[in-house]
Order: C-alpha cells, then sequence, then structure tokens
C-alpha cells in the first residue's frame, strides 16, 4: 500500500482535490468525500502508521510481563449526530453504543470499555435524555462492555439537534488474531452476516420521508458475539468489516484497495429484504450504498467459509448470512457485481451524499 | 465514600434535586447543577466502580504477563465545545488535546494515545479547520501523544458552532503510583501550580465581554511533563486534579468530599494575575470559581512539599507554584479561605452556571 489511509471508516481511495472551501454536508457520508477532507486536511498533519493502516479502529501495544509489545489493544472513536434520535428498532444511546463496540470488534478485539461524551442541547428535556441513557445501557450489558469515563457538555438551544453523543472503545485483541483490512487474498470468500440497508432505511422511515409505511427496524446490535463465535471456529479470518456509512459497496473498495486485490460479487446471494428493496427502488437508491449497523463482512480462507457460515447461521444475528463473493487477482483493486441478469458492472465507492445524519 | 461519584469532574457534592424537566446551560458548569444531571440521570444507569471513583479519568487494569491486572490504564474522554474557536493563548484543537492529556496525567499516567471525534458544521471554513488540526497536532507533538483514531461527522448549517472536537485520552499508569481524589489525608499539604482564572478570562476577553484590553492569555498547556518531573522526585503524591471547570474552589470542595477531610487555603498564597483580578472584580467573579486549563493542585505529605514546590519552580509551567493551603481533620468536609484581612469563609462548590462554553 502506498496510499496514504487514515484510521476513518470509507477513507481508503485515492487522493481527489478538495472542490470547494467550505465544509459541506457530503463530508460526512463515509465515501468519497470524507476521504478527501480527511486525506487533505486531517491526515497530514497527525500522520502516524496507526492512523494510517485505515482499519475501523488503532491498534497499539502495551508492554506486558517481559515483552514490552505483548498485549494490544483496539480503539476507536465515533461521534453520532444521527436524526431523528429515535427510530424503528434503536436511538442514537444504542447506536452509539453498538457503533463502536463494533468498531472495536473488527479489529477481532474484545471490546471491554467506553467513554461517553455528551454535548446536550439547552432545553433537552429529562425524559427523553433519560430514556437514551436507559438504552445506552442497555446495549452496553448486551454487549458487555462497561462505561468507565464520562463528559457532559451543554450548548444553547438550536446547537445540537437535542444530543450528539462521542463513544471511545477499547478492546483487547487475542493473541494469534491478526485481521486487518490489508490482509485479504486473492481465492478468499467475502461472507456478508445478513441483509443489507436495513439501518438507512428506518432512519429514513422515521424522518418520514418514505411517503409509506415501510415498516422496516434498524439492525443497530453488538456484533461482537459474534466475532467472538467466528473466532473460535476459524484462525483464517484476514478481514472484518462492518459496513456503515457508505454501505457494503464502499466498504468492500475500501478493503480491495488496502488489500491491493479485485473482488466480484454477486448480486443474487447479496439480501434485502422486500420493503427494504422497495424503499430503494421507490427513492433511487442502490442498497449496496445504504448504511448498515448490525452488518459484518467477512473476508476468510476458502476452506473455511462453509464452517465460517454455519457459525453465522447459528448465532441470532447471523441468520441470513451468506457467501457474496471472492477475492481475485485482478489488479485495479475493482469491486465488481455479477448481476442477476448476468452481465457485469464495476461497483465503486459512495461518492457523494446520499442518506445525511445517518448515524 | 457513601456518596455516588461519577467518573465526571466536578461531580462529587451531595445529591441536590434537580429543579426542572429540562437541561440549562448551568448542567454544563462543572459544578453543583452538572453533579445533580450526572448523579440522577447519567450514574444511576451506567454505573460501576471505575465510572463511581470520581476522579479525572477512569482507571482499569489489563493483564500483562502472568498477573490478570497488572498494567492499569487512565482513560478519559472530553467533548470541547467552546466559544468563540480561537481566544488569546489557544484555540478549540490545542484545548482538546491539552484538556485530555491533563484529565490522565492527573492520575499520574504518562498519556500515550488520543483518539479524535470532530462534529463539523457545513459551511465551515477549510482553512479554519486546517488551523484547528495543525494546533492539535501542535499541542499533541509537545505532549508526546499519538492520534491513533479519529472520526468526522457533518451537520447542517446553525448546528456546532462552526466545530465541536471529543478527545479521548490513554495512558499507562506506573507501578507504584497511586493517586486518587479520595487519597488526600490530614496534615498533607496543598500545592498549586501557578496563577489562576487565566484561561476563563482570557476567552471571556475574546467574546468581546470584558470591554477593555485585559492582555490576558489562556494558560492552555499539557501538563504531563510537569507531573512526570514532580513523580520523579516524590513518591508522596497523594492528589493530582486540574482545576477546570468550576475552578480552584469547585475543585478543592470534590476533594475534600472524595477523600472526607477539610480543606484550609489562605488567600494571600493563592497567585492571580492582576489584570485577571481586575477583570473578575469589574464582572463580580471570584477567580476562585473561574476555569484553568494549564494548572494543577498537587496534595502531598508534609515532608514532601518542599522537595515538589522547587521541582515545579523549576519546571516552565510551575514558576509561580506555591504552597496554598493544608488538609485538616474537620469533619464537614469544608473548604475555608483564610482572607488577607485575616478573617475565615467558607468556599462552596460553584453553584449556577459563570461562563458558559468555556471548554
Amino acid at each position: 500500500m502506498t496510499d496514504p489511509m487514515p484510521n476513518i471508516e470509507g477513507l481508503v481511495c485515492p487522493v481527489p482535490l478538495l472542490h470547494n472551501r467550505q465544509v459541506v454536508l457530503g463530508h460526512g457520508s463515509g465515501g468519497r468525500m470524507s476521504y478527501e477532507l480527511i486525506s487533505k486536511l486531517f491526515l497530514p498533519p497527525l500522520d502516524n502508521p496507526i492512523l494510517r493502516a485505515g482499519d475501523d479502529a488503532g491498534v497499539v501495544s502495551l508492554p506486558s510481563g517481559d515483552d514490552p509489545h505483548a498485549l494490544r489493544l483496539a480503539v476507536s472513536t465515533d461521534s453520532h449526530v444521527v436524526m431523528p434520535l429515535f427510530f424503528p428498532g434503536g436511538d442514537i444511546g444504542r447506536l452509539a453504543v453498538c457503533g463502536t463496540v463494533n468498531d472495536v470488534a473488527m479489529m477481532g478485539a474484545e471490546p471491554m470499555y467506553l467513554t461517553a461524551g455528551f454535548v446536550l442541547e439547552e432545553g433537552l428535556d429529562f425524559d427523553l435524555l433519560g430514556r437514551v441513557i436507559a438504552s445506552m445501557q442497555s446495549a452496553a450489558h448486551e454487549a458487555q462492555v462497561k462505561v468507565i469515563a464520562g463528559d457532559t457538555k451543554v450548548v444553547q438551544r438550536g446547537k445540537a439537534d437535542g444530543l450528539y453523543i462521542n463513544t471511545t472503545g477499547i478492546g483487547i485483541i487475542p493473541k494469534m488474531v491478526n485481521i486487518r483490512g490489508s490482509n485479504a487474498q486473492p481465492g478468499d470468500v467475502v461472507l456478508l452476516s445478513g441483509t443489507i440497508g436495513d439501518h438507512g432505511i428506518a432512519v429514513l422511515a422515521a424522518r418520514g420521508e418514505l411517503y409509506f409505511d415501510a415498516q422496516i427496524s434498524s439492525d443497530v446490535a453488538p456484533l461482537n458475539s459474534l466475532v467472538s463465535a467466528m473466532l473460535h471456529v476459524s484462525d483464517n479470518i484476514h478481514v472484518l468489516r462492518d459496513p456503515t456509512r457508505g454501505g457494503l459497496a464502499t466498504t468492500l473498495n475500501e478493503i480491495a484497495i488496502q488489500s491491493n486485490v479485485g473482488i466480484q460479487i454477486h448480486e443474487d446471494s447479496i439480501p434485502v429484504k422486500p420493503a427494504v428493496s422497495a424503499a430503494c427502488e421507490m427513492l433511487g437508491f442502490d442498497p449496496l450504498y445504504v448504511a448498515n449497523e448490525g452488518k459484518l463482512i467477512a473476508i476468510v480462507g476458502k476452506d473455511h467459509a462453509d464452517e465460517l457460515l454455519a457459525v453465522m447461521h447459528s448465532h441470532p444475528l447471523g441468520i441470513d448470512a451468506s457467501i457474496i463473493g471472492t477475492v481475485t487477482d485482478e489488479p485495479g483493486q475493482h469491486v465488481t457485481l455479477r448481476t442477476t441478469l448476468g452481465t457485469t458492472r464495476l461497483v465503486d465507492m459512495l461518492s457523494g451524499e446520499m442518506l445525511p445524519r445517518i448515524c
């Protein structure tokens, strides 16, 4: 890899130019514009190998016993600004816990501790805030993580849409586990843990932007127990990644670039709920780009794929798991989709902003 | 200690009732109202011993070699919403790095890693953002910490006042170091590293609220090298705390409650710059309650006080250090001030909001 790859999801494509002089909503998309912003403005001054690795969490080594680098931690941070604060299947509190737990888990780490930083808007109702905190507690309990430090700031009316929540997560990476976005190898198999697009469409529905009752719930959930079950049966998991902002398409593009490989996926093997599919068709969205908050992609050695798929199927969060494609040695780092019609098309990263404030 | 003490600065007084049903600016003061909010809404659902300890950072033990709890980390998080973004002596970027570095250092830990989560306002100028990031880099270099993970979200125009920055810090606590807010003992000596009130008054001046040119710069600075120098000469430092929101008075009250002791301080030994003193007099502020961002309080064994004071004097950030008081066995957990007139008065926590959006 020669491209700089900041440790911020969705930011691993070649560097385009900054097209204007101001931040726009598209810079928060998790796609190409986010990368542009980060790679031009954030990374050059803050650059270091840990940040540059481009994974869902930074990996640091700490001294342990006689070995000064024996204990590896995965550390990830996410600020959550989702609108509305409550949506079918979740809320900003559950999202803030699960989003960070999942980023830590995607390094194969066992998430242990969270911090929580709140920016509260003056006038925020205590009952609403209490519901959000209760939801965080419930999600933290589900993920078996402890909140160990917090901070609360208050800003004037009109400034924070109720509240924003930052969470930072710390997990321990078990010895022998080596999961990185740069580890995909030609011949590997691509697994997806379930249906795509549920979170994005559920949030959109909660905003009243669907004009019909989609009956779709967000998939927001902590994936660490699924990861743990997978690690239990295989030491041949090369990459884990949760396809959040920018969706499955953007995440696969990131991995292709990090690992310098091609990835081919098959449209008919990618599970999409009929209601999500219908909503996307109506809105002109491609579900490949719609955010998920409780799904993972696993890129694994071919010989381990079936066993891992079986383990995923036996876990509540992997019931709809499927093998969706393979890693190729195609040199252009392209992601291609074999459509249900039998044609093949290129699948690029999300280029602009599709759904602002989705997480 | 029987009072619940969340691990959020300034939140260790007995529990009063919530006076209304909504968040107001005073809940962000770091004083009594913040405690009220946290202790009633945040702590009960999220409660655990680490969070409840009530120090500037949460302390967790990790396995190291044969010992499953040998490696201790201090972890702290802070969201920064200061207005304006730039002020004499600093900016939101420098503040975001130093604030979190200092909270980690106040556990006697060596700060090593930071995460940075940005909430950016649509329309934010890239040049301004670039200056903030450059300032973060400069402060991180000064503090010898690495930014290892980041996140960027974008919100619509009119939200977030340009940008908010969350930083979370991780540091390693050296073996043998045991510094806690609950460790102050009767007979201990209270050291203060320099003048108080500089940060709060500098921010106020930058807002144009002083109506005269105060020529005051914020003291915002990373205190970890000062802490390191102090630890080098003494193993008898019981408490370290940086008096930020709520000022020296609130911080001393927190320690008195955590340690179940009284604290007596002497007005004539507390250094205040003449310009800060003049600004406070004009505005009706007591400098004891004005925020600092580059000062620390150390509560130390009496026999080590002189040696520690000498070390502080030899460090650029401790030139104006002084012994400001002593810890007593007074049972009411009161902080008292011996005034320059020879009278004694009670010094309570900050009760409402004095300076909103100060950090």
